[in-house]
Protein backbone atom coordinates (compact mmCIF):
# COMPACT_ATOMS: atom_id res chain seq x y z
CA UNK A 1 0.00 0.00 0.00
CA UNK A 2 1.44 3.43 -0.92
CA UNK A 3 2.39 5.27 2.21
CA UNK A 4 0.72 8.63 0.81
CA UNK A 5 -2.73 7.55 1.36
CA UNK A 6 -2.00 7.00 4.71
CA UNK A 7 -2.52 9.46 7.50
CA UNK A 8 -0.42 9.22 11.44
CA UNK A 9 -2.25 10.06 13.89
CA UNK A 10 0.05 12.15 16.70
CA UNK A 11 -0.52 14.43 19.24
CA UNK A 12 -2.23 17.30 17.04
CA UNK A 13 -5.95 18.54 17.15
CA UNK A 14 -7.96 16.26 16.29
CA UNK A 15 -8.75 18.67 13.05
CA UNK A 16 -5.53 18.72 11.73
CA UNK A 17 -5.95 15.28 11.04
CA UNK A 18 -9.55 14.96 9.99
CA UNK A 19 -8.43 18.38 6.97
CA UNK A 20 -5.67 15.95 6.23
CA UNK A 21 -8.03 12.46 5.67
CA UNK A 22 -10.72 14.32 3.45
CA UNK A 23 -7.68 16.02 1.37
CA UNK A 24 -6.07 13.08 0.80
CA UNK A 25 -9.47 11.60 0.06
CA UNK A 26 -10.86 14.11 -2.26
CA UNK A 27 -7.58 14.29 -4.23
CA UNK A 28 -8.38 11.06 -5.61
CA UNK A 29 -7.55 8.78 -2.76
CA UNK A 30 -9.53 5.68 -3.19
CA UNK A 31 -8.84 4.26 0.34
CA UNK A 32 -6.97 6.22 3.66
CA UNK A 33 -5.59 4.75 6.06
CA UNK A 34 -5.85 6.31 9.52
CA UNK A 35 -3.07 4.72 11.52
CA UNK A 36 -1.98 5.18 15.41
CA UNK A 37 -0.31 3.33 18.01
CA UNK A 38 -0.68 3.74 21.55
CA UNK A 39 -2.30 6.41 23.40
CA UNK A 40 -3.16 8.01 20.09
CA UNK A 41 -5.36 4.90 18.82
CA UNK A 42 -8.72 6.71 20.37
CA UNK A 43 -7.96 9.82 18.00
CA UNK A 44 -7.66 7.99 15.33
CA UNK A 45 -11.71 6.15 16.34
CA UNK A 46 -12.34 10.05 16.79
CA UNK A 47 -11.11 11.69 13.37
CA UNK A 48 -12.39 8.60 11.46
CA UNK A 49 -15.78 9.01 13.00
CA UNK A 50 -15.46 12.98 12.53
CA UNK A 51 -14.58 12.49 8.45
CA UNK A 52 -17.72 9.91 7.63
CA UNK A 53 -19.91 12.31 9.88
CA UNK A 54 -19.39 15.27 9.17
CA UNK A 55 -17.30 15.81 5.80
CA UNK A 56 -17.80 12.96 3.65
CA UNK A 57 -21.09 11.23 3.90
CA UNK A 58 -20.24 8.49 1.54
CA UNK A 59 -17.01 7.62 3.36
CA UNK A 60 -17.35 3.53 4.63
CA UNK A 61 -15.44 2.36 7.42
CA UNK A 62 -14.24 -0.74 4.83
CA UNK A 63 -12.20 -2.40 7.56
CA UNK A 64 -10.26 -2.08 10.98
CA UNK A 65 -6.87 -3.63 11.85
CA UNK A 66 -5.71 -3.91 15.63
CA UNK A 67 -2.08 -5.28 16.09
CA UNK A 68 0.88 -5.33 18.64
CA UNK A 69 4.41 -3.69 17.61
CA UNK A 70 7.61 -3.77 19.31
CA UNK A 71 9.19 -0.54 19.76
CA UNK A 72 12.86 -0.06 21.28
CA UNK A 73 13.46 2.57 23.62
CA UNK A 74 16.71 4.46 23.74
CA UNK A 75 18.06 2.20 26.75
CA UNK A 76 17.54 -0.58 23.81
CA UNK A 77 14.68 -1.88 26.18
CA UNK A 78 11.54 -3.30 24.05
CA UNK A 79 7.96 -2.46 25.04
CA UNK A 80 4.90 -3.48 22.89
CA UNK A 81 2.42 -1.16 21.93
CA UNK A 82 -1.42 -1.65 20.60
CA UNK A 83 -2.12 -0.38 17.18
CA UNK A 84 -4.45 -0.01 14.81
CA UNK A 85 -5.69 1.03 11.34
CA UNK A 86 -8.87 1.71 9.78
CA UNK A 87 -9.27 1.84 6.38
CA UNK A 88 -11.96 4.35 4.76
CA UNK A 89 -13.14 4.13 1.15
CA UNK A 90 -15.54 6.08 -0.62
CA UNK B 1 -26.12 -10.11 21.14
CA UNK B 2 -26.42 -10.77 25.33
CA UNK B 3 -25.40 -8.37 27.30
CA UNK B 4 -23.23 -11.36 29.09
CA UNK B 5 -20.56 -11.82 26.27
CA UNK B 6 -19.81 -8.35 27.11
CA UNK B 7 -16.85 -6.86 28.67
CA UNK B 8 -16.68 -2.83 29.05
CA UNK B 9 -13.48 -1.47 29.36
CA UNK B 10 -12.96 1.08 32.00
CA UNK B 11 -10.50 2.51 34.08
CA UNK B 12 -9.01 -0.28 35.90
CA UNK B 13 -5.83 -2.10 34.92
CA UNK B 14 -5.64 -3.71 31.99
CA UNK B 15 -5.39 -7.10 33.08
CA UNK B 16 -8.36 -7.16 35.20
CA UNK B 17 -10.22 -6.79 31.28
CA UNK B 18 -8.15 -9.62 30.08
CA UNK B 19 -9.11 -12.07 32.86
CA UNK B 20 -12.58 -10.75 32.40
CA UNK B 21 -12.48 -11.88 28.39
CA UNK B 22 -10.90 -15.31 29.11
CA UNK B 23 -12.87 -16.20 31.69
CA UNK B 24 -15.95 -15.52 29.40
CA UNK B 25 -14.33 -17.25 26.67
CA UNK B 26 -13.16 -20.42 28.59
CA UNK B 27 -16.94 -20.57 30.00
CA UNK B 28 -18.28 -20.97 26.25
CA UNK B 29 -18.89 -18.21 25.09
CA UNK B 30 -18.34 -18.73 21.29
CA UNK B 31 -17.98 -14.76 21.19
CA UNK B 32 -16.68 -12.21 23.32
CA UNK B 33 -17.48 -8.40 22.75
CA UNK B 34 -15.18 -6.03 24.43
CA UNK B 35 -16.84 -2.81 24.08
CA UNK B 36 -14.91 0.80 24.97
CA UNK B 37 -15.66 4.64 24.44
CA UNK B 38 -13.63 7.61 24.57
CA UNK B 39 -10.34 7.25 26.38
CA UNK B 40 -10.63 3.74 26.99
CA UNK B 41 -10.91 2.73 23.64
CA UNK B 42 -7.13 2.42 23.30
CA UNK B 43 -7.29 -0.12 26.29
CA UNK B 44 -9.61 -2.11 24.83
CA UNK B 45 -7.16 -3.04 22.09
CA UNK B 46 -4.53 -3.53 24.72
CA UNK B 47 -7.31 -6.08 26.18
CA UNK B 48 -7.45 -7.36 22.87
CA UNK B 49 -4.29 -7.88 22.24
CA UNK B 50 -2.94 -9.14 25.42
CA UNK B 51 -5.69 -12.04 25.13
CA UNK B 52 -5.34 -13.00 21.66
CA UNK B 53 -1.25 -13.22 21.83
CA UNK B 54 -0.82 -14.31 25.79
CA UNK B 55 -3.57 -16.51 27.22
CA UNK B 56 -6.02 -17.23 24.09
CA UNK B 57 -3.53 -18.02 20.80
CA UNK B 58 -6.39 -19.23 18.96
CA UNK B 59 -8.53 -16.43 19.27
CA UNK B 60 -9.42 -14.11 16.36
CA UNK B 61 -10.56 -10.41 15.68
CA UNK B 62 -13.79 -11.37 13.79
CA UNK B 63 -14.85 -7.89 13.29
CA UNK B 64 -14.35 -4.43 14.79
CA UNK B 65 -16.95 -1.43 14.71
CA UNK B 66 -16.54 2.38 15.29
CA UNK B 67 -19.12 4.65 16.51
CA UNK B 68 -20.51 7.88 18.02
CA UNK B 69 -22.52 7.90 20.98
CA UNK B 70 -24.22 10.53 22.54
CA UNK B 71 -23.95 11.62 25.38
CA UNK B 72 -26.32 14.10 27.72
CA UNK B 73 -24.16 15.64 30.77
CA UNK B 74 -25.69 16.79 33.88
CA UNK B 75 -26.25 20.02 32.49
CA UNK B 76 -28.23 18.62 29.75
CA UNK B 77 -26.04 19.63 27.19
CA UNK B 78 -24.72 17.00 25.09
CA UNK B 79 -21.83 15.82 23.57
CA UNK B 80 -20.43 12.99 21.01
CA UNK B 81 -18.24 10.23 22.19
CA UNK B 82 -16.41 7.63 19.61
CA UNK B 83 -16.68 3.88 20.96
CA UNK B 84 -15.32 0.88 19.39
CA UNK B 85 -16.62 -2.98 19.92
CA UNK B 86 -13.99 -5.69 18.97
CA UNK B 87 -15.78 -8.88 18.76
CA UNK B 88 -13.04 -11.94 19.28
CA UNK B 89 -14.47 -15.64 18.29
CA UNK B 90 -12.78 -18.89 18.86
Amino acid sequence: MAEENTVYIGKKPIMNYVLAVVTQSNSGSEEVIIKARGRSIGRAVDVAEVVRHRFLPDCKVKDIEISTEKITGEDGRTANVSSIEIFLTR
